[in-house]
Parts: structure tokens; sequence; C-alpha cells
């Protein structure tokens, strides 16, 4: 499969670019100065009707209108989201969440990824939501690290199940639940996001009612109501990182969109105004509020060309590090016996979210810079068996990972980092990362996308299945039926 | 059934009733002053094992450790919350909703109040929940406006359906649900709920998940991941109200506290400490946060003691002026004509939520001040029929109602009113409330109580019918088989 190259920049417009502060943007000029010491001001003026504005732009934008590049990379994070769904699908966390919800399940109308049990469509939808983020291997939208396509594609591929679509409609309803869920990020974030909610989960919902609604058909008035009954189920704290919760988020967000686009198929009612009001969501969740960046340039600026896949199992903050370590121990041809320590000067949200010191699990590893960089140096990858129990419990990675050294450094940016290995032989080796591979500006190819869905899929499907249900992927928009990569995808 | 003389208010310890100011409370005395000017103070001090504390009591708690006073007012919640779920349970929103979900549905495990359709129990707890918040006359715990018994009762009732329980662990479950989500509203309250949250809906869910996994015998740890779940599925905007999204949000909390402490029973896991956390619910939903509500008296004092039943069949803060209206209509014969104007002093909060002054529909009623003293001054009543689409749109009310003149008086608590009625003749009336009938300190009586039931399920359940009920509500601490209530109240 070829690799296009796309400006995907190019697709942006102004205010995707500028995330601007405070909630000024819909004040009046003439509006009082913002009182101080308050907890938490109040709007100065109504906004425009955004959650109106936002539901007609999802009823009425067409597959035809997406640009090819959108279309593209809305391949790309189908591909990409198919393969960690299969990858997650036997770990422990979902044969608990299926073996717990077997006896509730409606008729079986869905498949899993990897698995042969089948579901009603939301629990399907929540379960293929848990799967896919698992491994924290996912889709990121890194200006607000949302991973857009557990909440979006999970609910859709079940609800495609159960009413057949085509390949270009899901195709434009994964793009605009994509759409929907990270301007709605943008809007909110930081923060949103730095006082603890985990934010794929609590605009996820957004995303999936939107996407699902969309190929419901759902008038302009229903998709309001939609969006309304999504902003009432927000999904997700940041305290339940490294815990089996921290999965449960996008996958009770698919859940809770399709729940909610449901309901409002059936003209179930919500207010008008819900993402806005001065009671509502934004007001109601985040200090800031910057509604243009859900009103403005739809159709024009697309949020889900920015999508990244991860070459490494674990969250986006690490990767700077890691992709440091791995270029240094490859050119270096460097042992661990040879390092006496490693110095990294990282952005404070590197410590803040992945400052344990003393993993004792795969999972909590993904919450251990010093183990992400001391696996790195030690076997040159950082995929799902470096984060494994065998990984973070190795004596030589244990011994290594103790002289390990990151200190915050206001200079580094997230996207950055500055590593040195300093060898015991005294020799120093910089390493300054400004853009980490799987980053919008140095992205995966579509070749490294699909050895990571093989390595993913190896040991769960056959050989020949995993390469079906990735041509599959790949020409999901030719497709007469979607619900065929659900199928493909399942364990026989 | 004869009515107990009760004092509730011996049941209460000091914590219930000292609302302290902003999360002072686990601070320690070397603290740093609070930061001027922050949006939101990051807490001083690792409070106490707040999530832990709390899970172990639930689990540890039994049925004779319950005062009689407790179980009395338990059994009048169980009654009064069956005969909203059945008044609600042909209601429009309703239709909606089994509608909307009954393709999506599990095995028939739960039946539905007053209607015939079974759902699997996530369903029907989620269905029974909207029902009995449709009319807004279930019960209320006043210091935190909680709706306590939606979101609990309706959840332990689908469950007891499946995996039968005794009445007298199902009375003790309830209770616990209860105390849970009312101790954690109290701990956040108001900040929480004066931002915009819908309390019922985001402290509903642990109750919900409480009581469910009481009935489940959750492990310590399993009560600790089934809150932590709870927390990462809060429900609920107060921008909602008005619309059918407000009774979505007790029928959501049921399902999600149901969904958390399903999947906590098979060890799904979340993080320890998802109530106290840094990044956890308290922290990231709240600017206040006083965690002795949560752990101080536990087993000695009891907020489900301090239930209240509605009389009128709306929102709480208009229920002085509603008694003030029937009170002076009564005891003065007057008829509409002879009424020149209303003039009311108020609490701040009653026009904030109910300041609609020309309500279309029923429902919009509900959050008509104007409205509601106008019908209760001509139909001396409050119930279901006078918030009706035929009494908002009745000539004679729409007119009494613009001369209905509500002030804000700082000096009126929201438990008060003050309500004049200006008569052609020059006349006044006034009229100063107290406590409204249906408060704490002015019970219905179980009477009352009863006479409320069989005016909701009128038209709906047989007589003989809706008497058998009442009387295994009354029994329910006696029964061998809890679901026993649910099998009774379904339509044939």
């Amino acid at each position: 499969m070829p690799v296009p190259t796309i400006d995907r920049r190019a697709l942006l417009g102004s205010a995707s670019l500028a995330l601007v502060g405070t909630g000024s943007a819909i004040q009046p000029a003439q509006a009082a100065p913002e009182p101080k010491g308050e907890a938490r001001a109040e709007p100065k003026a109504v906004p425009p009707e955004v959650t109106r504005i936002l539901a007609r732009y999802i009823v009425g934008a067409r597959y035809a209108d997406l640009p090819e590049a959108v279309r593209r990379e809305g391949t790309r994070t189908v591909l990409n989201w198919v393969g960690v769904a299969i990858g997650g699908s036997h770990h422990e966390t979902l044969d608990v969440a299926v073996s717990a919800l077997k006896p509730f399940s409606g008729p079986p109308q869905a498949g899993l990824f990897g698995r042969p049990e089948r579901f009603d469509i939301m629990n399907a939808a929540f379960l293929n939501g848990v799967a896919s983020h698992i491994f924290d291997y996912d889709d990121t939208h890194l200006k607000t690290v949302i991973h857009p396509a557990g909440p979006v594609a999970s609910a859709i591929l079940a609800y495609a199940e159960m009413h057949p679509v085509s390949g270009a409609d899901f195709l434009n309803a994964l793009v605009l639940g994509v759409e929907t869920e990270c301007r709605i990020g943008n809007a909110v974030y930081p923060n949103h996001y730095d006082v603890g909610w985990h934010i794929t989960g609590t605009a996820g919902v957004f995303g999936a009612a939107a996407a699902t609604g969309k190929l419901m058909g759902l008038s302009e008035q229903q998709m309001v109501w939609a969006l309304g009954l999504a902003a009432s189920q927000p999904v997700g704290l940041r305290e339940s990182f490294g815990s089996m919760n921290k999965s449960f988020n996008p996958g009770r967000a698919a859940s809770n969109g399709l729940f909610a686009a449901i309901l409002a198929s059936k003209n179930y009612t919500s207010s008008d105004g819900m993402i806005e009001a001065k009671r509502g969501w934004a007001n109601t969740i985040s200090t800031k509020q910057d509604y243009r960046e859900i009103t403005e340039g739809l159709g024009t600026r697309y949020e889900a060309a920015l999508n990244t896949y991860k070459p490494f199992a674990c969250g986006i903050v690490m990767h700077p590090a890691i992709d440091a370590a791995v270029q240094l121990r490859n050119e270096n041809h460097l042992v661990p016996d040879a390092i006496e320590r490693v110095d990294m000067k990282v952005h404070p949200l590197v410590l803040e979210l992945t400052g344990k010191t003393a993993p004792r699990t795969g999972l909590e590893g993904k919450f251990s810079i010093t183990h992400a960089v001391a696996v790195a140096l030690v076997e040159g990858a950082g995929g799902e068996r470096q984060f494994s129990d065998r990984a973070v419990n190795d004596p030589v990675i244990v011994a290594l990972r103790a002289r390990v050294k990151p200190v915050v450094d206001p200079a580094i940016r997230p996207e950055q980092v500055e590593l040195t290995v300093v060898l015991k032989d005294g020799r120093s080796l910089p390493r300054r990362i400004e853009h980490a591979i799987g980053s919008v500006e140095r992205p995966m190819s579509d070749a490294a996308l699909e050895t990571k869905f093989t390595d993913l899929a190896e040991g769960i499907l056959p050989d020949d299945q995993v390469r079906r249900v990735m041509g599959l992927c790949w020409r999901i928009a030719e497709l007469a039926d979607a619900g065929e990569v659900a199928r493909a995808g399942v364990q026989a």
C-alpha cells in the first residue's frame, strides 16, 4: 500500500492552531473584567447556538465533501483501531468484562474483534472500546490527548453490524464523530484535562453520539438532543490511570454515545443548548470555554486529519524519550552494562502522568518514564512486550531504570525531550527530540502501521485472516457493507 | 398503618448539621494559605482513605444494626418510590424510552412498574429510574436536593428480581445506598450543584453501586472498585431541567451504578482512592470537599432517616409557596376573580430554577413558580394534574399567573416563603411558611403517602392490585423475597 504524501497542516485553519486563553472568545468587547479570586467566573454573554450549529453540520455533511487527505487519514484511523482492538481482545481486562456482561446482553447483534462472543450493540461497543485502549496503543489527537477512534469507531461499527451502511457512509460518520469530540475537546483543553477529567471519555461520548446519530439519519433537532444526552454522560477521571478503569472510559463513552443517539432517534428530548448554556456541559465541566473551536471552519478544517498513531504501547507523553532511547541504542550498539546513567529534561506533564518509579506490573510500567527509557535502551523498542509483567520485573531493566534520572524543565515542550546517555567510559551521548516518531510531523508510514497491526494480531488470528482484515480496512470507503470489517475480524 | 412518632433529628450527629466551608476539613494546621485568584486550589494534604473507609462500612453493615426509625423511613422511601414509578409508567417519556431500548434488551430479567414489558436488569433499572422521576414527585434529601430512591431502589429491585434477596437485606442495601449518595453529596454540596451538576445523577451513581454491590456480597476491595467505576460515570447537568433529560439522569445513575458493581464483582479493577485522590472525583467535580461528611458517624447517624416525600409534583423549591397558596385558598375560600395580585418573597434559587413565566407544557409548568402558585390558588392542590398541559393552558390560571409577582429576598431561606394574596376588595392575606408540608419538620403522614400512591396509580393498576402493592411495601422488611414487590407492581 503506497504512502501518499499529505501536508496535513494545510488542512488547518487559524482557529485550530490558536489555542486561545480562558473563554474570552465569545465575550463582547465591552464585557466587565473578570472578577478576581472567584472559583469560577460566570459567562458574560450568551454564546451562539453552539450545539445547534454543530448538529446542523453533522446532519448535513456528506462523504463527497471530504477532502482526499481526510479520507486517507480516516482510513488509517480505522486500520490502527482494528489492530489495537484485536491486540487487546484476550487481555484479562476484556476477559473480565466479557464474563461480567454476558448474562445481561441483548440479542447477538455485533461481534468482538479477536473473540467468538456476540453481544447487543451497546455492550459490543463498550467491549471493543475497552479492548482498543487496553494497551494504551491507540490513536491520539495530540492537541487534546484524546484517543478519537475508541469511542467513535466502536459505536458505529457495532451499529453497522445491525443496520448495514456503506463504507463511504461509515467513513463519513467516523470523521464527523472525530471532528465532534476533538473540537469539543479543543474548546475546553487544557483546563478540563488538568483538573482531572479523562478527556477521551468526556469528549468521546459526543463523538460516539454524533457518529451513530449520523448513521441513523437523525434530524437536526434529534441530533441536538443526542448531543444533549451525550453531555449528560461524561466518563472518566485521570485518577483511574494504571487500572482497568482507564480502558473502561473510551468503552463507556462509546456505549453512552450510542445510548444517547438511540434515545434521541425516538424523540427522547434534551435541552437545546447543552454544550454552551450557563448550566450546560462546558461551563460545568471546565473553567475554559472557547466555542470557536467547535463552530468555526466546519467542513473546511479537519481535526480528523491530525490523528496520529503510536509506535509505542504507552501514553504519548513518553514517546519522545523512548524515541531518543531507541535511536541512541541502535546507533551506538549500547548494552546496559555500559550505561552509567541517563539524564533527561522533560515537560512537567511527563512526571505528573508517568512518574511511577517502581512499577510492579506491565500496566503500571506504562506510567513509569524510567521503565520506558530503560526497556527501550535494553530492547530497542516500546511495544506491548516492553510493557509486560516480564519486562518490568526483568533484573537488568530494573537495575537500569534506577539510573534513569528525569528532571522537569519548563523550557521543554510536551513533544520534546533532551536525553543524554552517560556511559561508564565517560562519554556522553545527547539526543534532542523535537517531534517523536508517530507525531503529525513524523507520521508512521502505512507500512509501519501494517507491521504494528500484524504484531498485535499475532497469536490471536491466523495470518491470512489478519491480511484479509487489513485489506478490508484499507478498502473501507469502497465496501458496500462496512460491517464486513467486523465480521472478518472475529475469532472463529 | 399507624404513624410512629420519630424524632429524626435525634439520629443526626454534629457533622451532618455543620455544612462547613470549602474543603478545609482534612488539611493540616500548618498548611500554606490558599493562593489567591486561582481557579481551583490544589488539595494541601492527602486525605484519609475515604473510598476505603466507606467501602468497609458498606460491606460490613448489617440490617440488625439499623435503628428502628431508619428502617421505618426506608420503608416509607420504598413505598413512595413505587408509587411515583407507577405514576410515571405511561408518560410519553417512558413510552419513548421503552420503544427505543426494546431491540437491544437482554433476557427478560426484571419488570417495569405499571407496564407489561420485561428487560434485562440494567435496562429495567434505567427505565424504572426514569419513570420514578418523570413527575418530579419523588423523595428528596433536602440538605443536597438529591432524590435518593431513583438511582438506588431502581438498581436493587431489578437485581433482586434476578437474584432473590430477603426484604431485610433489600432494605439494608437501600439504606446503605442512600447513605452513600447523600453523604457524598453532602461532601460537595452546594458548590457542586451550584456550578451545574444534577447531583441526583452524579452522587446517585455511587448509591446504586454501593447498594447493588452490597446485595452481590462484594469484598471490601471489590466495593472500592465499584465505587471507583461509579465515580467514572457521573450523570446529568442542570441545563437539562424541563426536558426528558432530567428524568434520564436518575435512571442512568441507576444503570451506571449497577454496571459498575457487576464489573467489580468479577474483579474489574479501578484505583483505590477514586473519591478523594488528587485527580479523583471530588477534586475534579467540585470546588468543595468535606470528607468528614462521608467518613464520620458511619452506622450512628443516618442521612437515610432524613428522607422526605413530596406532597406536590414538582421541585422542592416551589413547595413552600404552594403550601402557602393552598392554605390561604382553603381558609379563605378564595376564587380567582377576587385576587388582585400575589406578592412573594423567595430565596434566589426559586427564580433561578423555576423562573419560567410562560410555560407551554405541563413539564415546563414544573419550572414556573408563577404557574405553581396560580394553579394552587385555583385548584387547591399541586399534584400531577396541576402540572398537566391542560393546567398550564387553562385561561383562568394563565391570567392569574401573570399577577403572581415573586421577588428575591436574600433573607428568605430556601425552605421559607412570604406570600401575600392581595384581594380586589383591598384586603391583604399574608402567610409565612417556615417549613413546607413534606419537610423533615412537617413530614407527610403514612396516610398521606398512601393517598398520594393511590392517586398516582389510579387508571394504571386496578385498585385491589394497588392495595396489594402498598401492603407489600409496608411489609418489605418481612418479605422472604423482595422481588415480590416488583412482580406485584407490573401491568398484567
